[in-house]
């Protein structure tokens, strides 16, 4: 089968490797209908050193079962399924509070150690049962497919921002990034009852998209300049939320700079640095710092019936689509900007 | 009058002032009947560059009212009030959310504009009736005047710890730290029903006071032998919650290596850096982090039943009495650690 690697910064090829099967028998062969690029498979790109082995890539994706492991109870051959962006048990202690992205036996795509990417034709799934989500009705041709797909991580990720920010009825919201997981913040905001919601972005299409998701209003600068836009914005308060979906320094800074005294921030984006501050301009006014991996596989149940009801659509995300071969192109098209977000069509 | 004063590190004089007296119609006037040192005065004790002109110093204290400016209506001469560390008008927006210590109209003691300091003989205190809390049958001379003055700060300041983590029935919590605000947390996690309440600290007259308040595991390892300890006690998971109550870099890299996954680590020791590790040891397991300067205000009322009753007894953590002449020789104890905390009755 065809699958995806990265070989170092800008180096992506389409590699023939041998078919996926099953390994353990709680494991799932899932044949990839929709796959996609995410923001975040944009840090190696920018910045992974020469790897010659290579690494596989992609962890959104669904699909079709092909083969169910002989333990695997909740799906079998032919099931439409969302894969979470993590694999989990289901039934750990973390599991069964939420935070499947801490499961005691799970892991992520692309770990190195066996468990490969869902840039490609098929997908070996360990934990089938507690990883994997089951919707009845849908064919691999179906309209919803982009949609169901953000569930497997972006919109999945923005909800959680929302969520650990407790976002509630007429809040004052303030996003940072206009990428699909900023984008899908503002939709999560809007859902959760948010009456204001500041978006700070300066790509005007996106920003555009992110008006139509709920944003109240949009905020191009940045810095110093950013920070004092939104804090006129909000009576020179700063807002109660802010919902960090970049994973730069700048993007981090800028929410300490625009958080209300006693509010919360929520970062999804992964940081690319390791310290920050977290001095007196931070702890001074007591402000609370809340996010991480989003353990998506939590808010499937609750976020799919508006996404299969068309309440939202989501999959507005994806504003190009490629096949499997020209997966490199769609990486090339997301770091030059020219793309929002690629859905890769195996 | 007399009044405490530092002009650098180590260097604390106790020097004769104007005596204290109302400046604007919400002032009062508080004759200073208990004061004491805080941890945080330690700070500058060590580190305070010479400062020619000084500083007042002191922001925990209890006394009676000597006089009230003409808009003031809940306290009159001779009522005895506890004064939290931060000052504030009690009806603003954040008052009103029980953030005293962001109060649009509030400050600090010795603030450099005229607020001077509760280690004196008397003290100015601005928005006396947003402050200062009447305590009805209290004379100058009560037995519990002690437990008292830990409502102006140390007490309330445990208590904020515990209360931003969401310390509740059944938790499991670690203290890092064995001052007295240390202590207090012990004390405030085991009344909100914290069922595990390890407490690390190396100094055992003090943790045993700890287990006296509620500790159940004393921990006085540090650094990695410290995270490697707590860990074990936990089941290798981490504590749900970590009140952190000293302020220096390595309690909080402690926190960030016994926290468990999805945990919350709480500040209240003021921090003495500006940067910390909040990257992927952080993030990777969805630590929260919370806590700031606490607003005592906001719990007098609620804490105060259990000290007057005699549920609890916070005033242990004082070991050594002094008069404000010997204000330099507490500072001096503190410093040297052969007391804990020390109380001053001027």
């Amino acid at each position: 089968m065809r699958a995806t690697f990265m070989y170092g910064a800008g180096d992506v090829r389409i590699e023939t490797i041998p078919d996926a099967v099953i390994h353990q028998s709680t494991d799932a062969v899932v044949r990839v209908t929709r796959s996609c690029v995410c923001g975040s498979d944009l840090h190696p790109y920018r910045g992974l050193p020469a790897t010659p082995e290579g690494t596989t890539m992609g962890h959104e994706f669904v699909g079709i079962v092909e083969e169910a492991g002989s333990e695997v109870t909740t799906v079998r051959k032919g099931d439409f399924v969302i894969a979470p962006f993590a694999w989990s048990d289901g039934t750990c202690e973390f599991c069964r509070e939420g935070l499947h992205t801490s499961c005691a036996h799970g892991g992520f795509w692309n770990d190195g150690n066996g468990t490969l990417g869902g840039q490609a034709e098929a997908v070996r799934v360990p934990q089938a049962d507690g990883t994997l989500v089951k919707v009845p009705g849908i064919t691999e041709d179906s309209a919803s497919l982009p949609s169901l797909l953000t569930l497997s991580d972006v919109y999945g990720t923005g909800y959680h921002a929302a969520k650990r920010a407790k976002v509630t009825k007429g809040d004052t919201v303030a996003v940072i990034g206009d990428g699909a997981v900023g984008l899908l913040a503002v939709l999560s905001a809007k859902q959760l009852g948010a009456e204001r919601i500041i978006l700070m972005g300066r790509h005007k299409d996106r920003t555009d998209l992110g008006v139509e998701f709920g944003a109240t209003d949009v905020v191009p600068e940045r810095g110093e300049e950013g920070i004092a836009k939104v804090l006129e914005l909000t009576g020179g308060l700063g807002a109660r939320k802010v919902l960090e979906a970049v994973g730069h320094m700048p993007a981090y800074e800028q929410s300490v700079g625009i958080v209300r005294p006693g509010g919360i921030i929520s970062r999804v984006g992964v940081p690319q640095y390791d310290q920050g501050p977290i001095g007196w301009s931070f702890f001074g006014k007591n402000t609370t710092l809340t996010g991480g991996p989003a353990p998506v596989r939590a808010y499937i149940e609750e976020l799919l019936p508006g996404v299969l009801d068309g309440t939202v659509d989501p999959g507005k995300v994806f504003d190009r689509t490629v096949g499997l071969e020209e997966v490199p192109d769609g990486y090339k098209a997301m770091n030059d900007r020219t793309a929002l977000k690629v859905l890769v069509r195996p």
